[in-house]
């Protein structure tokens, strides 16, 4: 049995990533939920993963951490090659897309942290988180009208690439960032993913109190 | 043809990944070089990726940016699966450090950007880049001793995974960085490749003036 390590459901969008995936194309694992910004973080993962970090994925002996590297795993060994589109071409393009979220956008992610429990305010955030934000939307515009023909999703049917960008469909949610069609018809989408509603349903459900997690969390 | 965009050789450690990927496995490509920060950079790369970065790729119509999506795409089209290792759980490990190295060490990227030509001296890094660089010997001890036992490099033979810690050598030796025994092998089998000679010797003879670029790039 697969087990996936991960962080608190509300907050943690990097475990959110792997998660969906092994979800939404039905391979069972079983979860291990630790909690962030506690001092027991990083003696509960130490049995899990080298770099102290969630999400770490554990497949019998075989130890594989970071979202990026259990996404390239899963879809190797489980799901023969369906995680990415089937073109090459295609495929490039995705794993592109998918490498620009895994090392960049930090303005983003440092300003509007994942916080999905969050209801957009007055909260503001500055030009190099804008900046992102227009990539990001020019991004999915671009993979939508190059690859978007064969499903609802970044190359068409769900994968991995999309899976990438659903932490930043909630945060476009919940700080209330302006979405133009596209985005809008791509969090739609994510939405509508009964993976996507079952971690929702989770993460509305934890107990911990979060005392205003902005700007927390990367 | 194949045609990689890249940045100075002296300064542009994202551009030294692909580049080292296919040199050393003898992929004929031909090169264009854009001068980073200045004012002609983003018009000039304009043509060649959407997202205002190097490397980047072209082959034929298509278009592939990112370091790490440039290197999956060349490792599926051009290498018939050679640039990662061949078994799918030391796979799995080197993508998840190739991963870590992608999305991390900010503040050894920060605080000693790649410059090829400096020389060590008296420059101080504070204790975040010091962790990083802990964290870096010790993943390099990790592969090594896991899947090392085939040739000189983290997983035997050369590949992604050496392509993408080829800068951080480049730091360690023109920083000065204590290097413990593992380091210094994989530093010297770096260097030791005829590929990385070649870039190196480009760089040494590139003539743009660098006013102390220290602290400049990540
Ligand atoms: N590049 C990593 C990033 C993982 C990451 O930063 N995870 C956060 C939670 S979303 C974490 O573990 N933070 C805990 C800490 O840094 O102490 C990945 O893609 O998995
Ligand atoms: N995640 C990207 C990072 C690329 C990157 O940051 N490249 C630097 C040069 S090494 C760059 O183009 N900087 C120019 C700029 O940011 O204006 C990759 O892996 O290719």
């Amino acid at each position: 049995m697969l087990t996936l390590v991960i962080g608190n459901k509300n907050l943690s969008s990097w475990s959110l990533r792997p998660w969906l995936l092994l979800r939404h194309f039905g391979i069972p694992f079983q979860e291990v939920g630790v909690l962030l910004d506690t001092p027991e973080f990083l003696a509960q993962i130490a049995p899990w993963t080298p770099n102290g970090r969630v999400p770490a994925l554990r497949d019998g002996d075989l130890m594989v951490w970071d979202s990026l590297a259990i996404c390239e795993y899963i879809n190797e060994r489980y799901l023969d090659g369906r995680g990415w589109p089937a073109d090459i071409a295609v495929r490039a393009h995705a794993r592109a897309a998918v490498a620009e979220m895994h090392s960049g956008f930090a303005a983003l992610r440092k300003q509007c942290p994942m916080n999905m429990r969050r209801t957009p305010d007055d909260y503001c955030w500055d030009a190099a988180a804008d900046a992102d934000i227009a990539r990001v939307q020019q991004l999915w515009r671009d993979l939508r009208a190059w690859h978007g023909q064969g499903g609802d999703f970044l190359c068409g049917e769900f994968g991995i690439v999309d899976a990438m960008f659903a932490p930043v469909v909630s945060r476009f949610l919940s700080y209330g960032v302006p979405m133009d069609d596209t985005a809008q018809a791509f969090a739609n989408a994510i939405q509508a993913l009964p993976a996507w509603q079952a971690w929702r349903a989770d993460a509305d459900a934890e107990v911990e109190a979060l005392e205003n997690p902005d700007h927390a969390r990367a």
